[in-house]
């Protein structure tokens, strides 16, 4: 015979509604050490919320919660976001959005998520603030998740990765078979500072490694539009300026090129400029920019794992999708 | 003698828990026919729920809700969502954010405020979706309220006005001043669908008209950075090119100012250009762009006017503030 709440409730000795508040993740109220009581009963007894109680739960908020890593700016959050919310409108949800951008808002999120803010979370992990013990947090409150990003996840949620660092490094390899020799990197903030190189930082030095070059100029400002054209032009008045700038994002690739121009230099025969992120602003400059970065510009595959995920009527076995990129070479490089 | 929940439930027929749902916004799952009786009923016999238990529910979820009217990508919302972000982290709260960007996002909006899914709620209303009667909802769920956009609004709620039309009249009559003639207007595809110009459109015909300026060329684009550059593009072919454009927003004149140079004109000496929004990145462009916009960067004032109203013990009476906008001349025109 199947345990029941109530049994769990009696070995934890606490209230049904605790067990449920527990177990269903809507647990704010309830204490660590209460939790954990409930947590090791329901094990013992093997106890589960019986699937149509769990879809009701499931169905309760008609919600799912967008995590972003940015307040907007990044082409591709904005892409993803839309293409959640459209998904969304079709399937009669509604989207709540949180922004991570610091350890404390990773620890505050996974409270909120935890608290029933949403049935399903769709985790856009830039720069990994959500660690694979917060992320196992949110997914043992039996929240469908899906997390986009290279980092380490927990068991039963979807990833979704990126061969950024390989295809940045090809695009560095192309740099240097051009015969550039003082490649400069834009940096994004959170790859600058880690014990050891991550992403695209770590494609600059893998490629420059294999050819030898010892010259590496890495300095911050891929962030934001306005510090990758201070960046670049700082470079650009250094007393050994760069002969080709990769760029970690395509905004900072944008502002190098508006740089060397302002610097009465030319794209790319004086310096060669290449961004990531293929986004469509990369066809309107002059010259038109090269790039890395997906080859499909929608994220409908990553948004229908989080809806496959939500209407399963028992949780699926986790998946891993790695989207594809490319380098696409164009008139700066 | 006070009026007490249990009488207003008696006289609406329905249970206290009912009435506490109703007066306190979290009514999704009861009916409308319902919700007026007991609306009704609360009238007739002068209740309010206690300022105790009322301030009880407004800690509930130590969340504020901030409402967008899009996915990202325009930097003055950007700065609004920072400020609003650092400003929760201070008192402790986090931050859900909506997107707005349809009438059907509108209503789901509010439904989704009603629920209870926070505590206070900072609409930047860009593109008015959200109606006086939808807001009026939200006021009515005691959920401390303000707006920032130039629409009408319910009483009991603050409300942030930008004086856009005036200051881009200004901005369009300086053009004139030198002598512009051919002034075109990139405008955002929510001022264009209307049946009487408003906003930065209103502006821009208010100072044409006021110098008898017959001719005006009004085309969509400055939502996105791309449509821009393709509609100053077109602009640029015509058979009869402006010599000045004003745009709706610092982006789209940036990539006028791109637009123009790839044409092999010159900014300004062949085409004027002019954007709103007054952002930094309008100081790295070259020629440096000039704009109308708020004075101040920041919107910590709008913020704290949130967080006033969310900690009063007594909700305060309504204010409305104007933030001071200004036109900024500098080499683009």
């Amino acid at each position: 015979m199947r345990p029941t709440a109530k049994q769990v409730a009696e070995l934890a000795g606490v209230s049904t509604a605790t067990v449920s508040y527990v177990l269903s993740g809507r647990d704010r109220r309830v204490g660590a050490e209460t939790k954990q009581r409930v947590l090791d009963a329901a094990a013992r007894l093997g106890y589960t919320p019986n699937q149509a109680a769990r879809s009701l739960r499931r169905r309760r908020t008609q919600r799912v919660c967008l995590v972003q890593g940015s307040f907007g700016g990044v082409p591709t959050d904005e892409r993803l976001a839309r293409d959640l919310h459209e998904m969304a409108d079709g399937h009669g949800y509604s989207v709540v959005t949180l922004a991570v951008y610091s350890e404390a808002r990773a620890v505050a999120a996974v409270d909120v998520l935890r608290g029933g803010i949403a049935d399903a979370v769709l985790v856009n992990n830039v720069g990994d603030h959500l660690t694979e013990e917060l992320l196992a947090q949110v997914v043992s409150a039996r929240l469908p998740t899906v997390v986009i990003g290279n980092g380490p996840v927990p068991p039963g949620c979807d990833v979704v990765r990126a061969p950024e660092t390989e295809v940045s490094a090809e695009a560095v390899e192309h740099l240097i078979a051009q015969g550039r020799r003082r490649v400069a990197f834009l940096a994004q903030r959170y790859e600058l500072y880690r014990d050891r190189p991550i992403g695209r930082l770590l494609g600059y030095h893998t490629a420059l490694d294999r050819h030898g070059i010892e010259q590496r100029t890495v300095v911050s400002g891929a962030d934001d539009r306005v510090s990758a054209y201070q960046a670049a032009t700082g470079l650009l008045r250094s007393p050994d300026p760069p002969d080709a700038v990769f760029a970690a994002s395509d905004r900072a690739a944008i502002s190098t090129i508006w740089a060397v121009r302002d610097a009465g230099l030319r794209v790319p025969a004086d310096v060669a400029v290449v961004g990531v992120g293929n986004i469509d602003e990369g066809l309107i400059t002059n010259p038109q920019l090269s790039t890395v970065g997906p080859i499909r510009h929608d994220y409908t595959d990553v948004v229908r794992l989080l809806f496959d995920r939500l209407q399963a009527e028992e949780p699926p076995p986790a998946r891993e999708i790695v989207r594809p990129w490319t380098f696409v070479r164009r008139g700066s490089s």
